[in-house]
């Protein structure tokens, strides 16, 4: 089997990195901080000295990192791109901007190895049982050469050239927020307006007004739990690359340009909450 | 078992009335034209001569009309409220304004004669296949009385007091009309940015961003298929009659503000098309 490298093992990458190694490839994980990574030689992983020694002995590598300029910085200023062989391929499945996953595609290419952008959607509990769903931007033969490595982490779709991947992620994380919005506010007018807001929710989910949003954020807010999974501050991020990638593109966006109005006022007001906390604005804006 | 008396067979109560009867009640049925009610004789329904005839005969009625006009004119202008008897119970399971509602529920209530306001969500396709969502607003003992025929029709839960079936269903249309404008924008955003939006759609079905509008209206959009189902023009009154029952009690519908907007214009430069066809307008704001 290839044998796979890791570099970044936070929150995400640490339950990545177990669903490979228990799907039998042989690991060797990277961490700018290394006490993250030791963990996982209990697993069965090899842990190396720099982010290079990773590339070095990679067949296939995965890098999980908090932004572009930090997955930039190891691929290009800390020796991985020079250690990488050609014909090797780079998935990248870190949330970053389309153009910097645009950028780290190129300057690969040119050097005869292959980059996808590789983003998630599923949070830590979808890496922990491997089911994320990864969206992939790239050309098909490295789709095809990645696939086992995506199918021991979740369900991968390729979804268009460089780039695309981190589109999908985007439009994910807009329909996210404005689902959000749209449950909160139904579940605002129900209750102000005086049904029961949880019979409510039970009585559409099923119809075409169910979604994933009404079944797990309906039921947050309907509980007023807002202590934070996805934080507002997280999602407010996630809808400013999606204007960016937008305004480039001359889309408008209605409705993430509400929803961002109403996470600020959150963020402002109650802090960096759940962000089924959109819910907060609205019930505050309704009044006693 | 319970006499049921039909009075309304349109495109909804004809299936629903076949519903009623696959569940073996006995059957009156009774519409203001009545070649549309004639086709049910063969499914064994009694046809009757007039509205009141059916009140007359029936221990539960239910009435599948156009609007609130409509059904007040039924009950309390065409001879219904007389002839039920008291310790009867109405279900109206028209969709009509939550005041309305509530005035039949107050006038019949002091009949002696319960009422429920039972709206459906579903369609046709819904009604044919006996698998209605039915949000129920009225008392839990009339609820208890009319649940086996609202089990021959589809799932109901009773959400609160009477008019508290008809917000859930302004809050389920409205939650249908946004998430149909959330899902439209980000595959408007995905594909001017250069991702394949089938892919996307296949991508992100399952995750947080997944919900019936993105499986059904989400192809629809890709097909570009806007024949009409839900017509632009019926959701446009929806909305309209969940502004009227927002404003009364002081709650904003940011999201749903985005959607009238979008649904006229949409009217405007395509026509009454499918409410999917929302997509439209934000894809010609894009220009070319």
């Amino acid at each position: 089997m290839d044998r796979v490298g890791l570099i970044g093992t936070g929150l995400m990458g640490v339950p990545m990195a177990r669903c490979i190694l228990a799907a039998g490839f042989p690991l060797t994980v990277w961490n700018r901080t290394p006490a993250k990574a030791q963990a996982l030689e209990g697993d069965g992983a090899r842990l190396a000295a720099s982010a290079a020694e990773v590339a070095a002995e990679a067949d296939l590598l995965v890098t999980m990192l908090a932004d572009g300029p930090t997955v930039g910085d190891v691929l290009f200023a800390q020796g991985v791109a020079d250690a990488l062989r050609a014909g090797g391929v780079v998935a990248d499945m870190s949330s970053i901007g389309v153009g910097e996953a645009r950028e780290h595609a190129a300057r690969l290419t040119e050097r005869g190895v292959a980059h996808l952008d590789a983003p998630v959607s599923g949070g830590t509990v979808g890496a922990e049982v491997c089911s994320l769903a990864i969206m992939v931007g790239g050309e098909p033969e490295a789709f095809e050469r990645v696939r086992p490595v995506f199918e021991a982490l979740g369900r991968a779709v390729l979804v268009g050239p460089a780039g695309a991947g981190q589109i999908a992620k985007l439009a994910n994380q807009a329909i996210v927020a404005n689902t959000i919005g749209a449950v909160a506010e139904a579940l605002v007018l129900a209750e102000r307006a005086g049904a029961d807001p949880a019979r409510v929710r039970e009585a559409l989910a099923g119809g075409f007004a169910g979604s994933r949003i009404l079944e797990v954020h309906g039921e947050r807010m309907i509980a007023r739990d807002f202590a934070a999974r996805g934080k507002v501050s997280t999602h407010i991020k996630d809808l400013k690359n999606a204007f960016d990638a937008a305004h480039e593109v001359g889309v408008e966006l209605p409705y993430a340009s509400v929803s961002q109005a109403l996470f600020e006022a959150v963020l402002q007001s109650a802090g960096d909450v759940d962000h089924a906390g959109l819910w907060l604005e609205i019930d505050r804006r309704a009044g006693q």
